[in-house]
């Protein structure tokens, strides 16, 4: 049983539970990741069951969780697709299904959601440790119950996991009270050279190398910071540009939903999600900022060729 | 009907709540505030119906929502205290009840969950605007269901809410994505000054009068930022410290439980809750900013006197 590459609260939390819940039914299941766990998800209980290690006998059926295409499940895909029995179980509408059979369902704000009506179907008295897991797939995918997916399924089944033992103030502190002081630090180099077009809908933040060096931080100490770029009034799409060792200059980019920034990436050679994607530039800062900043409020001007005229 | 002064996502997702379902029973009602409206909370359904004004013939019975004592109805106390019938609706766990009848419930995350149940036995038909006023009441008084209080009736009441037509999202693009430019540049000044004591427990920040001047900010620009110093991996305090065009010192403080803040405040003239205070000390920056921080730092040692000893 295994997840996507990446792997963040819903993919790890769902994956945990499932895997707790089908043990108590007696099954023997190995949860496996195709790269070691993110240390942020390493409180949720059950997560020093993770390895990166298949089994030496595979077993007859393999569970996805959370998988828009088996090409997510990275390095571990060839063994799946090899296994007899291949279930895909996913909330993404792309219509990416695979194994032998699924069970995808957009409706889901989570697969955690999900998760939880399968193992109430089969019976499963919820554990504490199995609850916390859902509570955190639905929470964290949810946005904390924000976003436009935060649906009545999606809060009674955290209802019920809260009945059944989930304790949402340690998630929260374990998720979102746990930063290491020089990446706030860092934070507020990028925050206070926040930039913003003249219409107001792009707003963007830098990090130059001297920015790192001031705060401290390490490269992967950039994590959030976009999210607080995104905070800004009226915004369409937010970027985070940092400028990395080389001198290239990684940008990180979120929409609000009228620009699909997976495509603008995509024309920077980067990739990911209609509301939020990344790509890599070449140096230096200013000349990347622009053509990057450029492209973005084009999109937005639905201008001929928008994104893509950047390339 | 009124609710307490600095009024809050609660108190006021609350107080329209309650006056939408009322007058949907036919009744009428005059929603009041001690002073105007905070313009973050605009958004909300209903709110064009607040007003600073008693009717010039008062009514036979008063409401007060979300009130620890009397005292928290500011300058209207006097007039709700002299109608005939007063209602107190509450949730705080303090004891502080008045009126000719309570409904105080502690156990309850928020009065919006309260107002909600209550709504509910009357059989009032939820309408979206109602429901978006719950929606905000509960959801912001805990913390976007994170905090300790997040219980599996506050969930629901939320479910049901979403049902009714609540949209989440409106909610936390008007509370949480609408920040002015210059608030965010200024939350950036702030956190690049972030520093620890040797032990990691009390976390501060600083803005002086050229860090506001630099991100073109107001004092009030600096509402948030003090949530995110409190982000910091391991501390028990935080503190942010904002230089007055006077030179005195505003301090804002938040405790994850060890220290009580109000206390700690208290010594120094503020006041508040035991997680959420502030006070004014005067300058210079770094002998205030001394003074706190060490009186911070001596209350979590426990040592005798704690945040007392500094007075």
């Amino acid at each position: 049983m295994s997840t996507h590459v990446n792997p963040e609260g819903d993919a790890i939390g769902s994956l945990l539970a499932l895997t707790l819940g089908l043990e108590s039914l007696g099954m023997t299941v190995y949860p496996v990741l195709a790269e070691p766990l993110p240390p942020l998800y390493a409180f949720l209980p059950g997560a020093e069951r993770l390895t990166t290690t298949l089994p030496s006998t595979l077993p007859d059926l393999g569970i996805a969780v959370d998988c828009d295409g088996s090409g997510r499940l990275g390095s571990l895909e060839p063994a799946f697709l090899g296994l007899p029995e291949l279930v895909d179980i996913d909330h993404h509408a792309s219509g990416r299904r695979f194994g032998t059979a699924h069970w995808v369902d957009p409706r889901a704000a989570a697969a955690g959601e999900l998760v939880e009506s399968l193992l109430r179907g089969l019976g499963v008295r919820f554990t504490p440790d199995m609850a916390q897991n859902l509570y955190a797939a639905i929470y964290t995918d949810t946005g904390r119950f924000s976003y436009s997916n935060t649906g009545p399924r999606a809060l009674n089944a955290a209802a019920r996991m809260v009945r059944a033992g989930a304790q949402p103030v340690l998630i929260f502190r374990n998720l979102y009270e746990s930063r290491p002081p020089a990446a706030v630090r860092l934070q507020g180099e990028a925050l206070r050279t926040l930039q913003l077009t003249d219409d107001g809908l792009v707003a963007w933040a830098v990090l130059t190398r001297e920015a790192f060096a001031a705060a401290g931080a390490e490269r992967t100490d950039t994590e959030g910071i976009i999210e607080a770029v995104r905070t800004v009034r009226g915004i369409e799409v937010g970027i985070l540009f940092a400028e990395q060792a080389d001198g290239t200059i990684r940008a990180s980019l979120r929409s609000r939903g009228r620009v699909d920034v997976a495509r603008l990436a995509l024309a920077f050679g980067g990739g990911g999600h209609p509301r939020a994607a990344g790509c890599t530039l070449p140096g230096p800062l200013p000349e990347a900022t622009a053509r990057l900043v450029g492209a973005a409020h084009r999109a937005l001007q639905g201008e001929p060729g928008d994104g893509m005229a950047a390339h």
